[in-house]
């Protein structure tokens, strides 16, 4: 509720929330529409939407009026239209699943609701019915840490349907904060894949004036519609400006900013491809082609075996940890070490060993792969007798693999393969996950 | 061992490893140190350690033939002795801890061992003892994996008692991979600090001709020996070239790649000065100033409470492990999230939800802190409705530090402070771990 005084000033104007306003006051004089306070918010602040999509606050004090302009207008019947297909372009299937792109703001708590139909963002981005001809299916309105493996094999299937039954290309529009973990899955699921899929979505909601919504979505279409990369890949804006969007390899992509634009980065990697807003795509990795001519059907490995672990190693940290997943039945165990791919090993320090805990874990069938926290580089199982002495207990190392990677691989593996050949698979590169050298370059780019 | 054709060749040349041989064959010829082959090595590959220091692999072929032009030579007795003290010098404390920058390959498996004495580092080194009268107190010998809580309460005092023994300043010898753990612990445990504290180590081992121990030292001492800055932080290489070291807050570093010399990376901060091998500092944040004349003594508030985890939140994580913790008597759980601080609250995916977990651990007196496994930025605790769910539970949101350095805090807000007290701190800047406002340019720089 906004203050005593503003409460007053909307009643003797007959102003309520929504309504076009105009406020003015010493050398203020703006109109837009009347936002509710937010949680947050000072009470004593009008927040104004303008016609840009910000919002400005403006301290309701002395010699600041508030009036009406128009009242908020009732939602119009939507407008949109589906474009009639053109047979000159190709077609590409949208797989709707939810995230920030697929929402706006809720003006009762200021917060962020998934809100937004699909067919909306087509008609505020009229631009992608010249790109493809655009079915879209709406699998689910979710925010990405609320998917599981669950979601993850439906939107493989979707994916595979789709590009069988004729699409060129997939854009999956999604949640960021676990893109990177579907995109993984996506990677290790789909088989005999041959075309583009492209995940995209946006670190802005779609009704605020800086979304990147709108911009992601483009260029994630003319990905889909153009580009040969037949591999799975998230395409969001490569650098805080609006110039250039990178393609990144799922299987090596991290969210790495909790709000930039520019989130994601291409791990131990190049990005795949750099496209522009007007569709130009210029290639910086090697990666899987489109073949051309006839290819077998796509086919989705979606078992997944979600009793598989992710766990931290840091000082102090407790090792009982894996009997406990153990105990519950857990088939693998992804360890994030430090460096190279340390755990505690001293006996100096009773009880914070990890060896013998890893080391029971593997004897009853556990199947325990080690990354690094650092992100960036490749763990070695051999420069330090600690990690020999790790090595020796079991411990498969990961190469130059992601953790969030690793999670994903080895709960695709167990669910396909026995425990001995997904150990065997899990430090050799199945889907662009590991690389057999990384360029030095590469490390915070 | 070496392949049959090689021991041979060695038998009949009375040439064993360690000796000073000459590889000739086709247009290759060299002269070095005959190093036992390595545990992954090819058998049948000759490893001679050149001048330069780097080790160089022959395949021993048809035409190779190798002769011993020298016998290795006794260890000759350690021709150190220590410096007279100049008066015009200010007097700096080596706290030596272990790490790579304290060792030395092993010739028998090629492995890394805690082997250096301090001083052979010093006579190594002679621009050190130009820079600062210098004592060297060695600690552990210990490889940073296996340090806790209890070593970093020893560095804590040992620091302290340098510095009210008259020390300007302190330089800490530690392994990299999890120096800013205990960076982090010591930032928090020192009051009153009024000197320099300097951590420093190496990724490459000092019998490496490639070794960064040298130069990170040398610019460790000079900050030690001359910055105005009475914080504890990391000195490291800033990028891959030598020509310039960053200070990095202890608080706000970061190990972000398993074997670069620049791992260490600040985020969401600048670097508290840039140093180079003369000696130039140039500051380049905000910092703590050392006060000019008498000030009070520094004082270790060295308790911690071991019963803090840190564990990771992604799609399909088991919230039953905070159940384990609590249950193992943890007072303290820090969340690495996804975003800006998410975990999976959906009640539609039958007991993934971390709600019901979270509310039972606050209800039973424990602290819950969110960070972000993004690293980079901030979290937030009402941008979306389920991160409001997750605040109103009780979780207290940490702003923009970084998990490890959340883990750090809260077990030391525990070990000095009630719960609710805890509570209330973890969110609030004690010790430079929370910026109020991040630049742009913080971020993969």
């Amino acid at each position: 509720m906004y203050s005593e005084d503003i409460t007053k000033a909307m009643a003797s104007g007959g102003i309520a929330v929504g309504d076009t306003v105009s406020v003015k006051g010493g050398n203020i004089s703006v109109e837009g529409e009347l936002m509710p306070k937010t949680e947050a918010g000072n009470d004593g602040t009008l927040i104004i939407k303008l016609k840009s999509g910000y919002n400005i606050g403006i301290v309701f004090g002395e010699g600041v009026s508030i009036s009406r302009v128009s009242a908020r207008s009732a939602p119009a019947a939507f407008p949109f239209t589906k474009p009639k297909a053109n047979t000159r372009l190709p077609n590409v299937t949208v797989l709707w699943t939810g995230g920030t792109i697929g929402s706006k703001i809720d003006y009762r708590t200021g917060g962020v609701y998934m809100t937004v139909k699909p067919e909306e963002l087509l008609y505020y981005v009229p631009e992608l019915s010249g790109i493809a001809n655009i079915s879209i299916n709406h699998l689910f309105g979710t925010s990405s840490e609320d998917l599981t493996h669950l979601e993850w094999q439906k939107i493989a299937e979707e994916t595979a349907k789709a590009i069988n039954g004729g699409a060129r290309g997939v854009v999956i529009t999604h949640g960021t904060d676990t893109m990177h973990y579907t995109a993984s899955a996506l990677g290790f699921m789909l088989k005999n894949l041959n075309a583009p899929v492209v995940l995209t979505g946006s670190q802005r909601s779609s009704d605020r004036g800086s979304s990147d919504a709108f911009l992601n979505l483009t260029c994630a279409m003319h990905l889909a519609a153009k580009s040969d990369v037949a591999e799975v890949g998230i395409c969001m804006h490569a650098s805080s400006s609006d110039d250039r969007l990178s393609f990144i390899r799922g299987v090596k992509a991290r969210k790495m900013h909790t709000s930039r634009r520019d989130a994601f980065r291409p791990i131990n990697d190049r990005p795949l491809a750099m496209v522009r807003h007007n569709g130009d795509i210029s290639y910086t990795n090697q990666y899987r082609r489109v073949a051309q001519g006839r290819s077998p059907e796509v086919e989705v490995s979606g078992k997944f075996e979600p009793k598989v672990a992710l766990i931290k190693a840091y000082p102090g940290s407790e090792p009982g940890v894996i009997d406990y997943y153990t105990g519950k039945g857990y088939r693998g165990i992804i360890i994030e070490g430090t460096g190279l791919g340390h755990t505690p090993v001293s006996i100096e320090h009773e009880g914070r060993s990890w060896l013998p805990y890893i080391k029971r874990a593997v004897d009853g069938g556990a199947v325990v792969g080690m990354t690094s926290q650092c992100l960036y580089g490749r763990v070695h199982r051999n420069v330090y007798k600690n990690l020999r002495l790790l090595s020796n207990a079991g411990v498969v190392y990961c190469e130059d693999m992601l953790p969030e990677t690793a999670y994903v691989k080895l709960g695709w593996l167990l669910g396909n393969y026995s425990g001995d050949r997904a150990a065997e698979l899990l430090c050799r590169n199945v889907a662009g996950e590991i690389n057999e050298r990384v360029s030095i370059d590469e490390f915070l780019d």
